[in-house]
């Protein structure tokens, strides 16, 4: 585990203590922890920290703002694996929420986990609003939709998942930002590599897939371009996000942050 | 319609306008809209700005806070009736949200709309904060947990439904006051008058219910209780919610409401 990431998981126990174990009812609580400690790669929270030391802050500053991130990143997954949706029984290699305890308790915990996101940066109205937005009808819920409804080209694939995936990743990174006091300026310029990002990764997920023989339909990069097109885009979009963080006080956590990302699969 | 409840569907129309449909995927914003303007009463808007007002400000200061209070409200309603919770295809006399669209885009509809409840308030944090609880793992969501595993006695009933169903109308209400500049003694009255109102809501409904022939199990407090002793603990707890309003500014219209819901079934 690497320093963020014990850095994160001391502070989401200690906080699941207080905030779930102590205060909700034990089914909850219990079906909560199934899933927000479930062996998540705490890629939105890392970034969160990443943002707040490139913008000269410290990773601590970004805490409460990247449990947050990973409770709605946690919460869109648990609906997202319901019979409904994906219809999932496993992630991470362990029963799914539905599965290993029941449907309902699975959607409320769902329901829990988005609402007590909230809870956690109530006191900051910029990260409030930051994270409604990146969370609901405009970003990851909308970008839900129109994966359900399906996408016709490469133009409406993009929008979709930059709005299903891209938007809580850009808002990990500015948020984590913002935590960490940064100027306007320096909070753009982590929106510009945050919009690059999750291009990256939704790019390389496709990669990914198509090496593992998964399904891929017009959902899938590889589905509007060649697989060469689609490694010369990974390469541009790499620099891309990397040109956006000069002028930031200490960009070597996120700079090296994309190539391993652009690496994934290459 | 009163005038309070025209204040509000301006207002809540104007903002679906600005926040839903022109910023969702039309699916979405068609599919929220059946159920947000699906011929809800309003009581716990109208409690918010009769709130307001009893502290001596206007409805119009509890808007946003009465409009983030109905979408929670909604959402709630949404889920409840998915086949998983209590399967239900009709509410108010129309098809529920996944009877009429699909059960995933009913799930979406209750994410986007529990989401966009704090979007209204993003500014304010100890409305944020109010609505966080009052909605989360300690009040409705750990409420509808405890309604799934049964209640065993008079007292878990109580203690289950303040939190599925009483400790939202309290947050209206308070969360009223909050809105239009309350002082503190002021807020805590409105708390004790909300806790009140809260139970006379669930004892009236449960005789509402068993004159319906409903089915009256361990969650009904006939079953704890006779007819005759409900009967007056309606009188007494009508008497201690009006007795909190001691003190207020303008305390009518909370006072008569508190008699309005005492008598729908008396």
């Amino acid at each position: 585990m690497t320093r963020l990431q014990a850095l994160f998981e001391d502070f989401a126990e200690a906080e699941a203590v207080e905030r779930i174990d102590a205060d909700w009812p034990p089914t909850l609580a219990k079906a909560t922890r199934h899933t927000l400690f479930g062996g998540g790669k705490r890629v939105r929270p890392m970034l969160a920290m990443l943002a707040a030391e490139s913008v000269g802050g410290t990773a601590e500053a970004a805490l409460p703002w990247a449990l947050a991130v990973e409770m709605i990143h946690t919460y869109s997954l648990v609906h997202d694996d319901l019979p409904a949706m994906d219809d999932d029984d496993e992630r991470r290699g362990r029963p799914t929420v539905h599965v290993a305890f029941d449907e309902g308790t699975a959607i409320l915990v769902g329901d829990a986990l988005l609402t007590e996101a909230f809870a956690g940066v109530a006191e900051h109205p910029r990260l409030v609003a930051l994270l409604a937005r990146a969370a609901g009808g405009h970003g990851m819920v909308g970008g839900q939709v129109l994966d359900i409804e399906g996408v016709s080209d490469q133009a409406a694939l993009e929008i979709m998942q930059g709005k299903k995936t891209g938007a809580l990743i850009r808002a990990a990174l500015v948020g984590g930002a913002i935590s960490a006091g940064a100027t306007d300026s320096m909070v753009d310029a982590l929106g510009t590599y945050g919009d690059a990002l999750g291009l990256l990764f939704q790019m390389t997920d496709d990669l990914i897939d198509e090496e593992q023989d998964a399904n891929a339909d017009g959902r899938s990069f590889l589905h509007h371009m060649s697989k060469a097109d689609l490694y010369a885009r990974i390469k541009t979009t790499t620099a891309q996000a990397q040109a956006a963080l000069q002028g930031l006080p200490a960009k070597d956590g996120l700079h090296a942050f994309a190539d391993l990302i652009a690496q994934r699969s290459v």
